[in-house]
């Protein structure tokens, strides 16, 4: 076999086989095949696209290509859940605390983030002393004894995906959906999981701007899945202005803390609400939505969630003190707030943009090896539809360096538009894929 | 600029500029664009296309990757000719020495061949102590003196071009007719002839095997050309089959010189008469076909085209003797003769298996490094659309090797086909363009 033919079969629109996708994968992680074929390669996916059985075939190489996660230590059924990721994302912070007290065993594999804000693991770091660097055996005892584990991404995990996507970053060739769900899926498939859900975020805070774009994204993503024999299904939701009011590390686990106290703003809540009646039934812990809906409720009431969350910091070695006294989370050394210079609407907020204040305040990562400012970001006041007059708090911004301060907070005022009527408003779930 | 924005322009269906095409080639050539990036940039270009404009300046940023030769110092308007080869492909022997003796300088830059047979380079060695490795200085003195150079290709000719086309030879992207176009021109253009003639060819014996893709390269590499401000026209002709009976090297030279004493081939002579007409054109030396031909045909009657290839052989440090006994040429120590099986009609001729055959006998090289046997080959008695008897002579086969020469025996039987009526004829000479 060489990869030679391979790229003129896909570039000629045939359809490579099993094993030849085996074979490009394998010899691609031995580095047998040069970058240029493979990018070669890729660029003819790019324009062909690849059939479902490609798209499942190159996703299971993929996450062959290393080591295959064995979660079968852990009693029940193991759901995962996947975010493509947005502004203001901490939805595994309240989610997980609460599927868990539902009795579906959470063992999560999660990275740190690359960009505006830091992932789920840098946002946990808030809890002193709180690690993810245990082993595969403390894990699934963790998971066993209180139900919940997160572990840091290792190295080995479809190490194929991570260098063909490397590849794909630097040769224009990241914007096809099946490489785009293999990619992802990949990973997933190698966590371990039984079964998965998807949160495909669409909007201007989103890798996925267009509806039909997260639409299609999920759809790929499913079939990838369930092809698989992993039951999954995906959620696509609105981020086209952050989620919930908070961006921002230490402001994000506040935000998760309140929400798992019964107090979390209405968008959050309902994707906590909708992911984890999904990831109930997919588990087999509910029969439907409404069964679902209420166990999750029910773990919020009486208070189990907020200790699931509590056991899990400190099983990991976190100081668990401020789930009771989120004061106690980093806090940032000044607070400004940023006031409306217009009345009306909130007609628009560019998600993205806020994302990049975050960043300029010291809250994302700018290169794989950047600090983290846990305590930065800000709380909105105002979101898309809201009615405003001139000088009413649209946000307050949590930094410690005014030269920042000052830049981001212009950034941020340009980040809002306004009009004089209420804009249309759509739904925050746009869909569920089976 | 960054190559990736140039790689995302293309793929997305955009023009890219002369500035950054000079600014692709100009990095590439300094080895400053990763080979991964250059290869996704060819797959898009293969998918994309170029419009005219970026092909013209692609091919004039490649030709000036290098040095460009400068034929200033040799008088009058210098014309090139370039074939894409085929199987028995003589032609420069025959129609260089014409055109010269009809007072067109030939100032020509020949590469040795990689494939069936050698290239014109080879043959030319057949002459023993024929040599290209002269000077720049010696090139253009001879010109002038004597109307006639040939100089081995330099290294330093449009590397761009070499770069760029080892990676697309590996990646699948050989097949866009701008970039062949391009790859073919720029070493042209940096050739620095005045005018240029390109021979293109068509059929199973030709690079490109349908006649429409034939129109389609002469009509890009003439559009090059005279973008470029060189005169530039392209005689599509026929490789359905060997061009005239000779198929191997020093077999080909004594075709040649039976040509220029009048006894060639008739397809071989239309085609020598076809481009040195387009040449004499192009070079001022005639005011039309009519008046071309008849200059032609007077050097061959009147000798001088054979004097003159004497003249040149002899000016290089060869041996010209065997100009006048065709003898005195390497002769291959057997020559047996390959009777035909049927009896009708030679309905085809699978032209590169033929080609093959030669290669078999050791009249070609597989690898740079190959040895070349310049006695064998075959000489056709019998051509397409001749009417056979059981057990005529279709070839004579010259070889030295027994072996080898049952092996090319079976496979050049294979390359012929019989029918019982005879095939339709096609016109040799297919269009001209200009």
């Amino acid at each position: 076999m060489r990869m030679y033919d391979l790229i003129v079969k896909k570039r000629n629109g045939g359809a490579v086989s099993r094993d030849e996708l085996e074979y490009m994968i394998g010899e691609s992680t031995q580095d047998r095949i040069p970058d240029y074929q493979m990018s070669a390669m890729m660029m003819a996916i790019y324009f062909r696209g690849m059939t479902e059985e490609e798209t499942l075939n190159l996703t299971m190489a993929m996450a062959h290509s290393g080591e295959i996660l064995d979660l079968s230590g852990i009693r029940g059924i193991k759901v995962d859940k996947h975010s493509t990721g947005g502004v203001g994302d901490k939805t595994s912070l309240a989610l997980i605390p609460m599927v868990s007290a539902c009795g579906i065993p959470v063992a999560k594999m999660s990275g740190r983030g690359l960009g505006h804000t830091g992932g789920t693991i840098d946002k946990l770091e808030s809890f002193p002393g709180f690690s993810t660097g245990i082993s595969t055996e403390q894990f699934t005892r963790q998971v066993n004894r209180i139900g919940i584990a997160i572990m840091g991404q290792t190295k080995d995990l479809a190490p194929a995906d991570k260098k063909i996507y490397a590849l794909r970053d630097v040769t224009a060739t990241v914007d096809n959906m099946s490489l785009i769900a293999s990619s992802i899926m990949s990973k997933k498939l190698a966590a371990g999981a039984d079964a998965i859900v998807l949160d495909v975020k669409t909007g201007s805070g989103a890798f996925m701007k267009k509806e039909e774009d997260a639409f299609a994204l999920a759809e790929e993503m499913v079939r990838i899945g369930n092809g698989a024999g992993r039951r999954t299904r995906a959620v696509i939701s609105d981020m086209d202005q952050p989620l919930g009011r908070a961006v921002g590390n230490a402001l994000e686990v506040k935000e998760a803390i309140d929400t798992l106290q019964g107090n979390g703003p209405e968008d959050f809540v309902e994707l906590c609400m909708t992911l984890g009646s999904q990831m109930l039934i997919c588990g087999g812990a509910a029969g439907d939505e409404k069964q679902a809906r209420s166990m999750l409720e029910n773990v919020i009431a009486d208070g189990s969630a907020l200790r699931r969350l509590a056991e899990f910091v400190e099983a990991q070695g976190g100081d668990a003190s401020a789930v009771w006294d989120p004061q106690l989370l980093p806090q940032a050394q000044e607070t400004w707030q940023i006031l409306s210079p217009a009345e009306g609407y909130v007609s628009h907020i560019a998600c993205d943009e806020i994302g990049i204040c975050s960043l300029i305040l010291g809250g994302g990562r700018e290169t794989k090896d950047s600090c983290i400012d846990l305590s930065v970001g800000f709380v909105l006041q105002k979101k898309t539809g809201d009615a405003v007059q001139k000088g009413d708090i649209l946000a307050v911004m949590h930094g410690s360096d005014a030269q920042k301060m000052e830049q981001a907070q212009k950034r941020f005022l340009k980040a809002y538009q306004f009009s004089d009527h209420a804009p249309a408003k759509l739904p925050f779930i746009r869909g569920i894929i089976s």
